[in-house]
């Protein structure tokens, strides 16, 4: 049993700051760390800090951060055969900037410089024993390649969609979860209402549709209801990743087999653990952690 | 011959951004490079590229970028054998944004969190065939020692002021060649005008003092008179490492033999060159290509 990825990585530099700097401006950092990143390649690593096997598909360059972004992902013991190296290539990187007073978090990037993964890539070795498939939607061709693929062979799928992009209409129709960020249903023109949440959520298609709102929780619409998860209130230190993050410990609930509505507060309960550092990777939670986090709230976790 | 040089090596990340990121922002960049930096590191890969030996003492970290950091160096065939790695910690970094419209440049920087080299790690190794000694005296003991050494060897030495730091006028006062930015002479007092600089340079010792202040030209006080170069006038895309590269090629000329002032026309030429590529090393010109620009301006080299 292996959930497979399909989607981005990347390689990010986490600086703190005082304040942002002003432009032409010299500032000095708090704290400088370096880690991947990147949304299905971060989902990925929280599951496998839960204890799932994983494997990635995506590509990088043959730069250094495509080096260490692989490095990252197999020392956290994800399969990355799937991880394909474009020679010449830059690898994704980002650049991000936290303020230690106000909280404001400012990121400059790198588009990756090499092909996105083609589905002719996307070989039979990547679906050996796949019990999910995560999608982040970031490599339009190869993503619905794998979706088709998905439904074909009765592999459920999630998409986290973080906005609306060429073809994740359609990935949304293909698959089990859509977990999207609050950016995707802004796009559709949500008005922040739960009833307008229900409506858009019915006409996307899939089964179970759950939007995340950062501090403000997440709203799940399945079997014609809506339920409102609250965040778990932490001293947030960077929200880098937590969104990532809520993917993995929602994947960690279907596949433990958990009700929906008790596998969003985990996956609520690993992104609220995973604020509590700088970056997207550095703090994805071990089960225990969040198994404890939750017993100190009184809320006990479904039998692993 | 060798020409030694101490003090600050790092690793620059270049970036070229459309326009500096409003706070909370997300910015891709137009363009992404990494490469070595640091005020002495840069002097000697100049002095390097213009066909000179060197030798660097510093320290790194043992992190990716103190390896980047070495490697760098090695390539350009200067001899890191005086250059320390620290076990355990982090190398000096930057990220650099420099904007494609207005020019402004924005620098956030992580200090090496590593020891300064000591007085006692300059080992007699890196005074074998010295010819020239450059301080960026940017580790205030070593830079001190190093400069006294220097003096007691015979050895004629150049140092590189950025800005008033500790130690600074007492190295000041031990050199030969006293090159400093614009700030180390506002951080004095200086009113701006050639007659002040003047007294100032007088007071503060060393047989010959520059002050560069980048496209506005450079001013030398030398055996009582003082004389202005202009800068070259180019189509600059990041100045990261001009004030450096002047000091390599204000270097090479005194090694020549050459009188002051066409030192100090080689100097500004190099600079001008390396304002033409983005961070501070990959632009540094190797000769022909000073030569040549000279020569298109109607100014010939010394014979080297």
């Amino acid at each position: 049993m292996v959930v497979t990825g399909l989607g981005q990585c990347c390689w990010d530099t986490l600086t703190e700051v005082g304040e942002f700097p002003l432009p032409d401006s010299k500032t000095e950092t708090l704290r400088w760390e370096e880690q991947g990143g990147g949304p299905a390649a971060t989902a990925l690593v929280a599951l496998a800090r839960l204890g799932l096997r994983c494997r990635f598909a995506g590509v990088v360059g043959d730069d250094a951060a495509g080096t260490l972004i692989r490095n990252g992902l197999s020392q956290e013991g994800i399969d990355v055969s799937g991880l394909l190296t474009r020679p010449g290539a830059a690898s994704q990187r980002a650049f991000i900037m936290v303020e230690r007073t106000g909280g404001r978090r400012t990121i400059v990037w790198q588009r990756p410089t090499g092909a996105p993964l083609s589905p002719a890539e996307l070989e039979e070795q990547f679906w050996s024993g796949s019990a999910f498939l995560h999608l982040d939607g970031l490599m339009e061709e190869a993503s619905l390649h794998g979706a088709r693929e998905a439904r074909r062979r009765g592999i459920p799928i999630m998409v986290d969609a973080g906005r609306m992009r060429p073809g994740m209409r359609e990935l949304a129709g293909l698959c089990d979860y859509l977990v999207a960020a609050e950016q995707f249903f802004l796009d559709l023109g949500w008005n922040g209402s739960e009833e307008h949440f229900a409506r858009l959520a019915d006409g996307l298609g899939p089964p179970a549709v759950t939007v995340t709102r950062g501090d403000r929780g997440s709203l799940t619409r399945h079997g014609g209801t809506t339920c409102h998860v609250p965040a778990f209130p932490v001293a947030a230190l960077d929200t880098t990743g937590a969104g990532d993050v809520f993917h993995g410990g929602y994947l960690f609930g279907l596949i433990k087999g958990w009700p929906l509505r008790e596998t969003v507060v985990f996956a609520s309960a690993a992104a609220a653990l995973s604020c509590l550092h700088l970056g997207a990777q550095r703090g994805a939670p071990r089960l225990d952690e969040v198994s404890r986090f939750l017993a100190d709230r009184g809320i006990s976790v479904p039998s692993a």
